[in-house]
């Protein structure tokens, strides 16, 4: 892929990319992916990974097909139904969407956590920082004083309050080794990723195959509109849930869209 | 996409890769691409476009499939055809196949030329410096004393006695913009990119839909081949090509094969 050079995305601050440019998602994207890495809380790789995501995104069409749409209702569901509820944030999440998931955990009443491959002090540190400047209040992820079962040592890190007592963990862009053995640990896992036959979204609850730039938002914003939806009505939403079908319509997007 | 942390990149050399790793070539591409990053020869953008390129090759099943092999055996009669035949060389191409692109110049003759859209003096000497470690003797666009027409100054640099004069150009991995310009000059223009519908290829003479790690040492061993064939045996294999062909089979591939 080349096209990348011609729509730079070389600018300093990214009010600067018009929001009525056709590769705006993509710019902003990249903007902030390596704003990311020049800030130190996403590794190098996670550069290449958001490539990845984006030729996949550029597949399904960069928008959020219905199916993808009702799995974010559906995670809304979850979220609210939740007794203890964690959003997971590695160094593409900080990057891509700080505010975003401060916004989600504030309407859903959840903790937010940070989880990382390549974990180092200091990019936990950087990262917990960049989350606070997004008006997170607590963050968790920095105490490190559980594992989860059948990871090597530096990947099963979690808080023992957080993510490893958690009922429902949103795991956006979570590598697939966690995300099964978190779905082992028997917890309710919604996971964004936008290949649906990569390994986490195969084994999630709730796979949603969509641009976390978009999916976000979304789930915010059904959760707010469920807000006072009672018990029995957000039953229905999850058990509604055909989580096969939806990684069926995502795929057969991906192999009929315009490339 | 998020797979790629299971599967680090992280080691010191490339040769603690295992070359039995079910992801060996993604592998080894995404560590050449790093340090690429890291010796201030790639980019940052440049890890974004391989990831992009990464998950092509995955559709495309990582392998030479038989139309890009093809492509490739045309493109190695173009160069022995070729009066003066220049290989054009970025941020990624110098990251992931220096010595390859070495070896491929000295076996048709041709002339190596740093080209960058993200131009600085810096880059060009680490890339051309890189280019010398891997063998090159001589490394052309350091001068850059002529200019492509119909693109903006800083992109369209190229030496007089390079790229300007050439009658074949290997682009591998070039923008949609340069492409175009280089087409609209007359030039037999061979393009290596894993995606058929982006811009460049479509404007190549020879579009080579394959990852580049695979097609350069694969156009090199098609070179040796024909080294000994006569003018006439060269020409029926060019004249036999057929682009639309190359592409339309690419996407069929990567529209059916195991995602």
């Amino acid at each position: 892929m080349t096209d990348y050079e011609t729509v730079s995305a070389d600018v300093d601050d990214e009010e600067e990319i018009p929001e009525d440019h056709p590769r705006y998602q993509d710019l902003l994207t990249r903007h902030r992916i390596e704003r990311g890495v020049e800030k130190g809380i996403t590794h190098l790789q996670g550069m290449h990974a958001e490539g990845r995501g984006s030729a996949f995104d550029y597949l399904l069409g960069e928008e959020t097909i219905p199916s993808a749409d009702e799995a974010e209702r559906v995670a809304a569901a979850h979220l609210l139904l939740a007794e203890r509820p964690v959003l997971s944030i590695n160094g593409n999440v900080a990057a891509l969407v700080p505010g975003e998931m401060v916004e989600l955990a504030d309407a859903v009443d959840a903790d937010l956590e940070v989880n990382l491959f390549n974990r180092t002090p200091e990019r936990i540190e950087a990262i917990a920082d960049h989350l606070r400047e997004y008006g997170a209040e607590e963050v968790k992820g920095l105490e490190a004083d559980a594992r989860i079962p059948n990871l090597d040592h530096q990947r099963a890190k979690v808080d023992a309050d957080g993510i490893y007592a958690a009922d429902v963990v949103v795991v956006p862009l979570e590598d697939g080794d966690r995300a099964e053995a978190l779905e082992e640990m028997g917890k309710i896992e919604i996971v964004i990723d936008l290949n649906p036959l990569s390994r986490s979204p195969r084994v999630a609850e709730v796979p949603i195959v969509d641009n976390i730039i978009r999916a976000v938002p979304n789930v915010t914003a059904h959760a707010r509109e469920l807000a006072d939806a009672d018990e029995a009505e957000l039953r229905a939403i999850v058990d509604s849930f055909d989580r096969e079908n939806a990684l069926r319509t995502a795929e057969e997007r991906i192999r009929s869209g315009e490339l």
